[in-house]
């Protein structure tokens, strides 16, 4: 990819167009360590905007923020069986520090479900100490084998809440509150359709009870897991000692939580919204909404053009908007559309001396609607009042043409494996079909198109109707389950 | 520390008092891993504000946020001489990931300058990429012998700025543009008075051509160093070869800077604004200002005077504060005064049923004024009307008694060996002395008293006048400095 050229177009090669998308951005770059990157500042923007809405949404549901430390003992993750096996694989690991061997390895932290609990445990004593309703902002760490910016790196940015509950039925609840939240969050903010639903054994977090998911379908028509909330039981409870003394005075474990979202989002965000000339940043993320760009051909044009961009950009910051003026001088204005077309910024403003002849403005959207104009030549005032109604109709556009696109590749009551098959392994998409609840027909399925088990979206989920066969033979459904290749 | 009892008053033993008190608060906990420590909520709320105001700050200069990778290859630290010699004792090294062992082991960051300059020689290019001007909030790790909560673990929270230009005058220039915005932060925030000043050779950052700190003084007359900001001329760029083109189409190294504060910040409020009742918080840094309890003798007056509390709470509210409720029905009002005193909380407000027949609320400072009352009646509207006023004096009121406070201790044009010895293993303070510049003098003072020289405030940093003679014998004063204990 040379600097100065397009994209690979998405149809040619869609994960070549993101990795250039990606990198033409400036959302991030590849570090030197494998499989690590850096979010550069305009990526960074996006998620310190993400971060902050989730934040505000947690903590209007009761949620505080913590920090817990990044090292944990190598015993405490081995304590809970099933979630040392799905994590050992992936761990990094300290062994020396201060000059010396350690005595017991520590762990960079892959989650903190074993060093949140054993601290709860510390704090909590009787049923009125709960619920405890915490989240932690923090990096983590997975040593995968296979990386890609954002979506899979060895170390990735996130939040993990994690709460202690008196009851099951609250933790229950807070696992699907949670959920809901996700999802609002996921579609107000990142213009983010997403499927919820719950992950089948096999798919289900190392350690939990059941798992929730919120699914995305990316333009090249596979689901990428866009964030999962918990229900851990009393598992943890047990392991870490976190009890409580109930209403009647007697000892009982804890029920927990735990749910995340990760900067993965930003990879969502690239691959739903994006098209051939690069990332396109819904609004409400976007660090800048409008770029405006002063066209001075000669010196004396400058001298009244550059001011008045940076009156306009007042202006809108007046309005509330998020505006920047693009006046270096050793870029032409068609570099400069260009460099701000890559990353994605909704509208752009060029101001020339014509137009400021004529009072007028050319406004020119990232995003062209169906029978939209290309650019609209409007007065100042004109165009200044209008934006904040245009960016707010843009952020909803984005969510319904996501929408619709999956509903184009979405098949429902599909009832023939061969069916099945021929849609992964051809077009792809989102395929809704019945489950017996046999794991076995999962293998079959993976075995036979690579795709998985990606939720039970069921009846309190949107479901519309449960077929009456499992897809993988002549046995009765019990569930209906949606399947798809995923990231 | 039993829990219902009081804290070891600071003038019996001020570091027991400091860890009873900061447990006690609830700000942080220790953590399994040793020299680690969890910041709880409370502590972790007072955090956010801080970093909010920073963050606006850093923003409102120019700098934009991003985020750079925990694992460092050794190979990167090493470079730089001066740097690996300060770090590497203290490094935590990762050497086993995924299963394996690795072929280069990884350091868990220190500090990023060797990592963040790698990549921006990748970035730049030309004259016109500079000035590059990032912050990064983080988690960074040194493997530290003697820990203390907030003040020295292993690992702990920042913010560290890494800032490239394409002149040293552009670089001193924003080495001391941060010092001064720290100052400004510190003073208006955390109301923490410092002295600012340049460290000398034996103190500054490794790797650094200059050092400048800020250094404030904490009730037992010790100091402590609250932030840094350090011009690192070009070495960094030499050994990550960080040029650029300069407008005569020359390649040169670029001039680097990196400053950085740390949760340290939490122990210097503690430190500074406490009392031997517990912390006392800023109502700029206060996650709640003020508390409501309602005082309900009866199950009557609890039906009328709940109710008020959170009418008062919604009122406090739309005048901008942050107000919390507490209406915890298992505990005594006594308990709860108890509590809230202990997590430093500016203002209190009680609400009793004879109180509400009078219209009245009784309104209590945390921090009583000089000739202020313990507490007021004031009708209703009164008390929430003047709340915003009362803690902007207190505010100011926490800022000028820490200066008093601090001048007191504070000797000046001292000139004989003998009293910056008597006066370090006496009383302690901020000892100001002339100082030729040699480092066998700085041993001395260590040796004799345990003080290190904090720092060269010099006549840019508000010093008045530069003594004859050197505290150290016979030799002209080439500056003067400043001596104390330090944390």
């Amino acid at each position: 990819m040379a600097k100065g050229k397009g994209l690979t177009p998405r149809a040619v090669d869609f994960s070549a167009w993101y990795n250039e998308a990606v990198q033409r951005a400036e959302l991030a770059d590849h570090a030197p360590v494998r499989g690590t990157m850096v979010i550069r500042p305009w990526g960074y923007g996006i998620w310190e905007r993400m971060q902050g809405a989730l934040d505000r949404m947690f903590k209007d549901t009761g949620h505080e923020n913590a920090y817990f430390p990044l090292l944990i003992p190598m015993n405490f993750i081995e304590r809970e069986k099933e979630h040392v096996e799905g994590f050992k694989p992936e761990l990094a690991v300290v062994t020396h520090a201060g000059g010396k061997e350690l005595e017991e390895p520590l762990v960079v932290r892959p989650t903190s479900e074993t060093i949140i609990y054993a601290m709860y445990a510390k704090w909590v004593q009787s049923y009125r100490d709960l619920p405890l309703l915490i989240n932690q902002w923090a990096n983590v760490m997975r040593w995968e084998l296979r990386t890609r910016p954002f979506l899979r790196t060895t170390e990735f940015l996130w939040q993990e809440g994690h709460t202690a509950h008196a009851t099951r039925e609250e933790a229950v609840e807070e696992t699907l509150g949670i959920l809901a939240l996700y999802r609002r969050f996921m579609e107000e903010w990142v213009a983010l359709p997403v499927v919820t639903g719950r992950k089948s054994e096999s798919e289900k977090f190392a350690g939990a009870q059941e798992t929730y998911t919120c699914e995305a379908m990316m333009q090249d028509r596979r689901a990428l897991q866009a964030g999962t909330s918990h229900h851990l039981g009393q598992s943890f409870a047990r392991q870490f000692g976190l009890t409580f003394q109930n209403e009647e005075g007697t000892e009982s474990y804890a029920w927990n939580t735990s749910w995340g979202v990760t900067t993965r989002l930003i990879g969502a965000m690239v691959m739903t919204h994006g098209d051939d000339r690069g990332i396109v940043v819904p609004p409400k993320l976007a660090p800048a909404q409008v770029v405006i760009v002063p066209i001075s051909p000669t010196d004396a044009d400058c001298s009244v053009v550059v001011p008045k961009a940076h009156e306009v950009r007042e202006r809108l910051a007046t309005a509330g908007l998020r505006a920047r003026v693009d006046d270096r001088d050793h870029l032409s204005p068609g570099a400069k559309f260009y460099e701000w077309e890559r990353k994605g910024v909704p509208y752009r403003i060029e101001i020339g001396p014509r137009d400021l002849a004529r009072g007028e403005v050319v406004l020119v959207p990232r995003v062209r609607e169906e029978g939209g104009k290309r650019k609209e030549f409007l007065p100042e005032k004109e165009a200044v009042a209008g934006l904040p109604d245009r960016l707010g109709a843009l952020q909803a556009a984005l969510l319904e043409r996501a929408q619709a696109r999956r509903e184009r590749h979405t098949y429902r009551g599909v009832e023939r494996w061969e069916e099945l098959v021929e849609i992964l392994n051809g077009p792809g998409g989102f395929v809704h079909t019945g489950w017996s609840g046999d794991p076995a027909v999962e293998a079959r399925v993976k075995e036979a198109t690579g795709g998985t088990l990606r939720c039970m979206p069921g009846p309190d989920f949107g479901s519309e109707s449960v077929p009456k066969r499992c897809i993988g033979g002549s046995e009765p459904a019990e569930v209906e389950v949606l399947w798809a290749k995923a990231y």
